[in-house]
């Protein structure tokens, strides 16, 4: 394909369509492509499988430690990963504005590329859609996950007094970075994405024998909306121990500039465990010996008509952690 | 909730998101979902299972036949039934814009609500995202479908010498109609577009022990499209009889207006099955007792390393028929 940008004709479905897809996905995606040449992919089914679909329209399309690309499977991945399964297959749909340079949508495949490689994951649905310039804004994709349930029935209604909850790794660093891009602080800092696939630290996990009752990653409205949205379905008070919540110096520095709470912060790495109290500190050594950063960050207290979430800090006080509202940032993810 | 517009902080993830699926989306489609307040579905799979994504982003929003949430459940349930597979499951992922009326986006729930009962699809994982006023154009639908395949072994690379070509309905409803809502055409004709679900029209088809080869929806690009995939994947000259296409009067109006070919209008109710020429009547006969209006309309010549399209016209003589090429018409589906 000699052209530089995506033209409006790269989605007539005839001709250029077929060109966009052999001259510029093909030659990064075709070792995943299960079904070649056909609309959809066919894969064997046994057991129990978790499927997840999202839509990934973040704005930059690339930052420190990650761009759209990487996020789009590794969003999907982690979704169909903290529901106990194992991801295997993907479908991607990639929406494309009219003058979007080859070059860009190139680094981003290249960027989808190693994510599937790392993931070992294969592609069994690919769609394209090119829209007239001004009707979207540059690349939109959304990427749905498939895999084969290792660890069943992990729910969000299954918190109860005497279960840990365990943090994986430091909160806010996608949503703090994203804040301080789109604001135009220079920190000149290490500042990263935490995007990262989630499955190869949680597999020991469910392979571990440790029960686990709940699992989410805290994506959108962070930790504070994975916390209140355990409390409502479980109908439980939370109570988490503020000093315990481990957060980065550069994540803290963009709080206090931007005057935000670290706990709504969007992560697209990090996870929350339910847990048995007595084995919490042996799951932590596990998620530690795989990559993780973990901390036990608080506990549920039991059953109640009012779900909340609280927060206690290093003094003894305790203040409601409330449900994220209004607008934070949109084009997160 | 008492908001009329999708607002920004409908996409915190938090509280306003909450009231959005709570208040707008389960309203409608409740009784479909199968994970409610997860982040995605399990289901039990056995045996060969199909999945097809694909995005949807037509302009206008709503047209004679149909609007863009029935196409975005047909077009992905057409997408696994012509795998030969029986649609059960959708994966949604709405993309709206900041000031969308809430009055719109119910109205195209309805219509998902009523497509889902049609084809008693269940929902395994909704997700919504809400990007800022300008940064894309009102709605965007992006659905995966899955399902369990009845009819194994369909494959655009199966033409052989002595099959025929059957046609499930007249060809270019859909594409006529959008042209000429583009070009603002005043038609005051019937003309609607052919947006419908085929598994219903499939499945006898695929229980009757007839042998199938190939099977496509001729959706973008059209029959044009469609037959060239064909011939491309299994190395063979096709030879289509121009009098045996059906096309609706008002559809060669709007071809006639507009100088375009039908043959590179888009579908989105109307398929091809390649079959074997001695049982292409009594295929028609099915389809036909089932709601399709077929027709016999070409048969596959035989290999060839210039695989190729030929149209016969009434008079005998040939021409090639073109892979659709250049800009068509865009956001079409």
């Amino acid at each position: 394909m000699d052209f530089k940008q995506v033209t409006l004709s790269c989605g007539n479905g005839g001709k250029e369509s077929l060109e966009l897809i052999e001259g510029v996905f093909k030659p990064y995606l075709q070792e995943f492509l299960v079904a070649d040449g056909e609309d959809g992919g066919v894969f064997r089914g046994s057991g129990d499988l978790a499927m997840s679909t999202d839509s990934f329209v973040v704005d930059p399309l690339f930052f420190a430690g990650g761009d759209i690309g990487k996020l789009s499977v590794c969003g999907s991945a982690n979704d169909v990963a903290v529901m106990g399964a194992r991801p295997e297959y993907l479908g991607m749909g990639f929406m494309l504005e009219e003058g979007l340079p080859i070059a860009t949508l190139e680094r981003i495949l290249e960027s989808v590329r190693a994510q599937l490689r790392l993931g070992k994951l294969k592609l069994l649905s690919l769609d394209t859609k090119v829209l007239p310039k001004s009707s979207m804004d540059k690349i939109f994709i959304n990427t749905t996950a498939l895999g084969r349930v290792l660890y069943p029935a992990l729910s969000a209604k299954n918190l109860q007094e005497g279960q840990s909850l365990i943090l994986s790794a430091p909160i806010g660093a996608h949503g703090a970075l994203l804040f301080s891009l789109r604001h135009e602080i220079g920190l000149h800092s290490a500042l990263q994405s935490d995007c990262q696939q989630l499955f190869g630290l949680l597999e020991p996990v469910f392979s571990s024998g440790y029960p686990l009752y709940a699992l989410r990653d805290a994506t959108r409205g962070g930790l504070a909306a994975l916390l209140h949205e355990w409390a409502r379905a479980s109908l439980v008070a939370i109570e988490i121990e503020e000093t315990q919540i481990p957060i980065l110096e550069e994540v803290r520095g963009v709080c206090e500039i931007l005057g935000l709470e670290p706990y709504v912060l969007a992560n697209e790495g990090v996870c929350v465990l339910c847990v048995n109290t007595p084995d919490a500190p042996k799951i932590c050594d596990l998620l530690q010996a795989h990559g993780g950063a973990p901390a036990i960050i608080g506990k549920v207290l039991g059953k109640t008509q009012k779900p909340c979430v609280y927060l206690k800090n290093a003094w003894g006080s305790r203040r409601y952690l409330e449900m994220p509202e209004g607008e934070l940032l949109p084009r997160i993810c």
